[in-house]
């Protein structure tokens, strides 16, 4: 691993592009040397182009970088999306078909049958779905996806719980306002107060869930059979989504093999100690006030998801609290994981 | 209903004790005459011995109120109680035996099986119990008791939905800060965070909602058959729970049947007009994104419950969103409602 | 006063406007019979053109007005003006050319020489410029301004200490979100955060001031010789801007005399007991903790300004804390005690 | 530099303590052995005696301590305090009686005459007040403060003006709620709040930022003789105090001239390169709308001190904007640094 890869962002002056500048700053395997944006932003210099949403300023050395058209040409083959998805359909496709690898966190691609919706640690084998996507497709590059920022905190806690056989879940989110993008949710709306609506995001919990605790099978992922419920609520917490899970399982475990699955899951990050990949992903807490939101979400970089409270449910059997970061491991820590697995299974190579 | 009745407040100086002291203002039946707290207020005027804490200022008139200590002589026979769970069993018990009717809103005695717990729009039948306090303690008094701040919402929801034959529910609740009284949460836990617990609020939600809705059998209450499950998290709003709701129903109605009996519903304080009985106890709202707290806890004087989305769940069938005012119709107007009833009903002059 | 007098609203969708509809609910002498806004609202009702972002829901009678285009034909003699800065100057003027009455909460004619702004308990006089006004631009109609919503409080907190001779004043606000209209702040800029820095605020702050307290001298307004200097902060708040201010007073008057002159404070709204006229337009608050805009903002119809913690200044002398409510007394409410003014002395009927 | 110099905390269970907990953790220099508390929580181990508050978890290796009584004997010689001013002055004295050095955030002691009010990289000389302190108590050990958390920011801020020639100083505060301690400010009172009082909080702003200004004559210091006006406010925020600041300036320099004079400003613990000395102590931010608490505190590991919106005061010449972490520069990091300085200077060996 000698030479670092060049990689690039499109929509790279949005608050979701801004999160992977701020992820890829000294990252080991890429560097970042292109960043697309809107023909308004193109031509600019990214500091002149760009108001700095995040935390702290600009990491040194990306503000010099010049601001390139959303255009197939001229970009490293590699290219993070995190384009809005008024716009990233026929441009990450561009990007695919003239030979580019597209990691993307648009939700735009996500459900199609031929592209992988990818939590490394849950189903890294659904990356071959790409060989079924350059054949039906005939694009020379490719397209994969990480989850919904609410979705990727369930799969993560469902999935230890998987060999246990899920029947049904009910899950009631409580969602940070960087969710929302920028400007994003206005304050006059959340100042003080619950919205007890996300516009799509139970569909995307719901569905997305499924794909992802799917089985490959060679051609294709059958999704998990298990029935999956969501009520989506933005409550004034600036990052990380606190999740209410119920869960039915088949095999009625003890809370003591839950536990015990829980802090014993690792995947394949794990296993090839990829960059990004936090050693324990899922981390058990015993207080019984936790995870929260502001005083857990940093931990870990924001890889890890936290879960807590497990106790019996009257109604499902099981219920308990999860609580992810939903900018890093539900945006660009995720789709920066995709990449750091695809380049240690090679396929970058091809 | 010439002369307005006399009534005092057990716990008077509290957070909840000023919140009776609000709703009492210019009550048109009773007069506030009486205020009663521990030894060291006693004896001070009711200005001294408190530091409030609400919106605006002390209610005209009440300040100058001595406050008495909190025993059982020389008060009115009507009292309600805002006490402290450490001290309200014993006090509670005194002042009934003494011959005062207490209308609390305590939860000491509100699972004791000769106490009525009501929702005078649900159960107005059930303050027929107190034939069997009576009758069982040897008091010439009496206490009833209202529910749990959030129980009152999850409550009055469900309650049209009952002819529907409700078999299970699952709640997750977002609740307000003033839920925890004063100092009650600290900033540093609840400032831009979620608190994924509150100390046996899940247990009094599950447990009280069955009791609420169940059947008097002429001398006790058969609770509600059905399974309840409550998951409840602390949010940075100030007033107003909001609830999460997940219902199977044995009849299978139409989201058009099930909002017609949602507006329709009407109680005994609605027929006989009593002075804090809202017009409508439920407000179904169309917007897809209300009920929100901040925007409608208090309209309706706090009294109503708002209920909102409903659609379908595919794991239990329904799901909808509520919303109520925990310090109003969740504490002192849900126990000034009950002492309304219990005179409209002549309980008060036996 | 037997007929209520027809009255508009420009601008009459947004924030602003929708407060300008909350206000006048109910109002005894004026009825909301136009409203004005944007060409792609006009022909729809007020019910499909709004998305209603205040408190609880459009007071009745309002949805159903058809929105007409903001131009000055058909609609009533007096009408108010919600409209952005960025399209008020070119409509205010064609209506005022028209012959009506506007009665403006923005800002761009507010310095103009010969247009009054407004603090009818301060500058009633000041409605004198009109006559210069309709002179010297041939207009039949007029236009007034109140203050921006800042200033109105600094403006009201200092003209009973103008006898004691006002030389300098600094002050910092801590400014409420609903200052900024809707969408306005994001919540990513200000949850848990101060945003030191409001756009052109200081300068308005400054210079409104001198106006608002200068001497009418019969063609024109000598503006207050004080030097006054602000720093404006947006803070997490929903309603009411809150105050720190040094001044320096050349008679040092004692504490006491500064307290009896907030207190004895009142004007010509009090003195012709005008409709939404305080009975007290200040109100002196001897807590150490107070004013504070969550607990203090809604008191009197936010129509007071409040006033705290008077002490001495080591460098100019006196400080205190004041508090208003920044979309009543700062814009709608001001705007409607304006033309309540000018109802009373007439200028309606001319 | 081989060997690390034990460390105690007195007051460690506290929030205060758990800030030096936190900050000592992988310290080069200083490690921390010793962890005093009340009586209550002796001989408990930390983490039995400790709810820990802050974000995260208890660092590693701090859990097994065994908490000691807070009495003069065992402990090592370096301790910090944490203590609550209601205990600090007595325990604190003991402890210097008995040969400790006390590096204290307490403020029993730092406006005592021959006591060091330290920041190290301002008044680093003042230090040398410890010998008139030992002479005259008759101490073999000494005590050092450090200023208190809102002070530190203006002094710092104000530090490079002073060749300017300060007179005059108004400075209005927005204060964040980590400044309270825990259980601190109630929810229920900052929450959408502003709270315009923090008890001794003007005075101390005040006289310490004069002391620590002033010059040291050989035997005292002479404070500095501009007069200083503090509005301190308590405001929804976790971390991070910001201050409006208006100064007058004998000399008049441009703001070039100011500008260049902060960003070039350098102290002792600079030059020596102290561990937790951060490059640059101020850090001047161009944008309009910075520095902000939320987005700013944390950089420079909380250590710095940022400034930002230099401009022309109408009434004083020049204002500006300061923030500072208030629970690091303002308490753990300022004690720890304060140490760092002694150790350098060779004052931890006499």
């Amino acid at each position: 691993m000698n030479e670092r890869i060049p990689v690039g962002i499109l929509g790279a002056t949005g608050m979701v592009g801004q999160e992977f500048v701020n992820f890829l700053r000294g990252h080991p395997w890429f560097d970042l040397t292109w960043l697309g944006a809107s023909d308004r932003s193109a031509g600019k210099s990214y500091r002149e182009a760009t108001s700095w949403r995040l935390g702290g300023v600009m990491p040194p050395g990306v503000g010099q970088i010049v601001v390139s058209e959303s255009q197939p040409n001229g970009g490293p083959r590699l290219v993070f999306s995190a384009m809005d998805a008024s716009v990233a359909t026929e441009i990450e496709r561009a990007f695919a078909a003239a030979g580019h690898i597209i990691v993307s966190n648009s939700r735009n691609h996500r459900m199609e049958e031929d592209v992988p919706l990818l939590v490394p640690e849950i189903n890294a084998d659904h990356l071959r779905l790409i060989q079924e996507q350059q054949r039906q497709r005939g694009w020379k590059g490719q397209i994969v996806t990480n989850p919904n920022c609410s979705t990727v905190v369930l799969a993560m806690a469902l999935a230890p719980l998987k060999p246990f056989g899920i029947r049904r879940v009910i899950v009631t989110t409580m969602q940070a306002i960087s969710g929302a993008g920028y400007p994003g949710v206005a304050s006059m709306d959340i100042n003080a107060n619950v919205i007890p609506f996300i516009g799509g995001e139970e569909e995307k919990m719901e569905r997305e869930t499924q794909k992802i605790l799917g089985e490959f099978t060679g051609v294709r992922v059958d999704p998990l059979q298990a029935k999956v419920s969501a009520q989506c609520n933005r409550v004034p917490v600036v990052d990380g989504h606190t999740l209410s899970v119920s869960v039915e399982l088949e095999n009625r475990p003890t809370h003591a093999e839950i536990i015990a699955a829980i802090r014993g899951w690792r995947g394949v990050p794990q296993q090839k100690g990829l960059p990004s990949a936090p050693p324990c992903p899922l981390i058990y807490m015993e207080e019984n006030d936790r995870p929260q939101p502001r005083r857990d979400v940093e931990r870990e970089n924001g890889m890890a998801v936290f879960i807590g409270r497990l106790r019996t449910c009257p109604v499902l059997g099981y219920k308990f609290v999860a609580l992810g970061h939903n900018t890093v491991r539900g945006a660009a820590g995720a789709a920066v994981l995709n990449a750091e697995l695809m380049k240690s299974e090679g396929w970058l190579d091809k």
